[in-house]
């Protein structure tokens, strides 16, 4: 048995649900001890002092109790915990931090290895995405594996890999890589009308109750988070975009509604503009169509874009359903006809699960 | 640079594709020295005696010339020359045949890394797929990856792989698993009729003449190979299927016409009972429904079967096109929608690309 170390940063709704099926990954491992040396919330912590491994049954009950403290300082007496493990160290890091993804490189480079759902290290400048691929290049780097960043567990970069290292060429991918948009268009513009038509504000209010947005939907209907992920996807396939925003986005914040003081004064003020969003839907039914928010990336071309966009009801993308992702992969070998992924592209569980297939495919690459 | 060993076995379609892939590979390969020491047809072969490595641009007129050799004894020679490389060493069986995979396990025990779209190591004898897991997975055992006997090219066992590590429940697979059954039901029965009806037997004949069926379309017919998917996908997920007849198999060759002494008289033959897949297809219009050939596995139930199947017309299999695939995995954590991947099954260059990408994840795995 193969002794390893993990080390867990944020522990919320994708934290807690990682922790739950590393633990039962760790019972039933015959490969690999598991040791579980850091779990960090932004206030309190757990530490393993002597590496010996946290209890990953009781860690919560163990946070808020006195066993919790302050969390070690980041990046400088967390790097230190880390490369002072006996054994290899992977970094599990469940936060969306800005702060934390910087330091990626440092702890890459200190052969750290990384796995993470956080957008925001592949995603912001160029510049601290080129650092973290070149510290894990580097001799002694650590691996970095973000599959969760697209899509959540659904297999997007893994598949985009296979396709680069094989040769293939990637000639364009598009498609639905929103949870919350895809849910929020297949309620207000759906396929089958049930008849009681929804205007745009109550179905942003609705997916809000339901926990499909962020608490300020603006967050999701800003069209960044979409923006993050083509980031992500053209970056990897070569076409070097240089910020999330260098490239058109269509936010479906109506302009006066951007300095609204808070989500509830927002939403309000949404209906006001249901009008134009009815005009939208209206006019892609004319054309047989219905409409859908999406991103696509033509690496021939060089371009990427994020916003609305109608396709006809018997495409794939017309027939998504719930908060389903797609993602349509248009490459050299595959011709015509796309390579395609379908599935729930949000969520904590599937989200945690794709994290921790990251974390096992450290596992298997360990020397 | 790591060097590392390649030797590959079967040259035909896809074997050429797999070569041309892998020389493209080694030459832009800046971690890894492959040096290919073996390429075998049945009746001729390059060895690199000295394994310094084949000229991977000029093998085709090589093999043909007098370079070419009578290719070593299997698995005997083939074994004692593999197993003498000076380094890692990478067995890449691109054959169908039955009794080079009996000899897996021998290869494996012997820590020769093995990759493969041939299915019949996996889908022949329960104690075979055993005992190559068991070689595998004992002490200094050889890598087995073969993605490629599955969807050729799409992530098809590297998903059931990720889904079942990290812990998720399989409930359910089905879909559409052989380009040649998906071509022949889309043109049949489309979704959207052209008006020219064609009869089954014609359709048959079609798709022959396109090089879609085998040379005797009673190898696509008789559901063999979709059984042969089915078994691997059950045996994966944990149900150990004993042998790819143990379930039913809707055959679509009329029971007159098995014995049929040529594939001529075989399609001569067909046409007779046009009438009958006529009355099938006609139903499921009836249904508001197409027909197609599926299969599925049910891992709850522990039931597997392949044959025909209705499908609503606004259903996902419905909408599919030309010869592509689509499976869909039902898990705990996915719930009611299904994880979906689909595109094309069946060719050349993807199913190589599923061979080279498997040879990748053996590499990046290397001690």
């Amino acid at each position: 048995m193969s002794k390893v170390y993990v080390a867990v940063i944020g522990a919320g709704g994708v934290g807690k649900s990682f922790i739950s099926q590393l633990n039962a990954y760790a019972l039933r491992s015959k490969k690999y001890t598991i040791s579980t040396i850091l779990i960090s919330r932004s206030s309190k912590a757990l530490l393993s002092k002597d590496y010996s491994g946290l209890n990953l049954t009781t860690w919560e009950s163990d946070i808020s109790s006195s066993s919790g403290v302050k969390p070690p300082s980041f990046p400088d007496e967390t790097l230190k915990f880390l490369t002072s493990a006996p054994g290899p160290m992977i970094l599990v890091d469940n936060t969306s931090s800005e702060t934390i993804a910087e330091e990626y490189p440092r702890f890459l480079s200190s052969g750290v290895h990384l796995v993470t759902p956080n957008k925001k290290g592949f995603s912001s400048s160029l510049a601290l995405f080129k650092a973290i691929y070149a510290a894990s290049e580097a001799q002694n780097g650590g691996y970095v594996f973000h599959e969760a960043t697209v899509g959540a567990g659904l297999p997007v970069l893994s598949t985009l890999k296979d396709l680069i290292d094989t040769g293939d060429e990637i000639v364009k991918i598009e498609g639905v890589f929103s949870g919350t948009m895809s849910y929020l268009f297949n309620s207000f513009a759906p396929l089958s009308p049930s008849g009681a038509e929804k205007s745009f504000s109550a179905c942003v209010a609705e997916a809000r109750e339901l926990g499909y947005t962020e608490p300020d939907p603006r967050d999701d209907l800003n069209g960044l988070d979409v923006a993050r992920k083509l980031t992500i996807l053209a970056r990897l396939s070569g076409l070097l975009v240089t910020e999330p925003t260098s490239f058109p986005i269509q936010s479906l914040i109506p302009k006066p509604l951007e300095s609204a003081a808070s989500a509830e004064e927002f939403l309000a003020g949404l209906a006001g503009f249901d009008g134009e969003m009815h005009k939208v839907k209206t006019t892609a039914e004319s054309e047989g169509a219905v409409v859908r928010y999406v991103g696509s990336l033509d690496v021939g071309k060089g371009e990427v874009s994020v916003g609305l966009r109608n396709f006809d009801r018997g495409s794939t993308v017309a027939g998504l359903k719930g908060s389903d992702n797609i993602i349509s992969f248009y490459t050299r070998r595959y011709g015509e006809r796309a390579m395609i992924v379908q599935g729930a592209g949000a969520g904590a569980d599937v989200t945690a699960m794709g994290v921790l297939s990251d974390l096992i495919k450290v596992l298997e690459r360990l020397k």
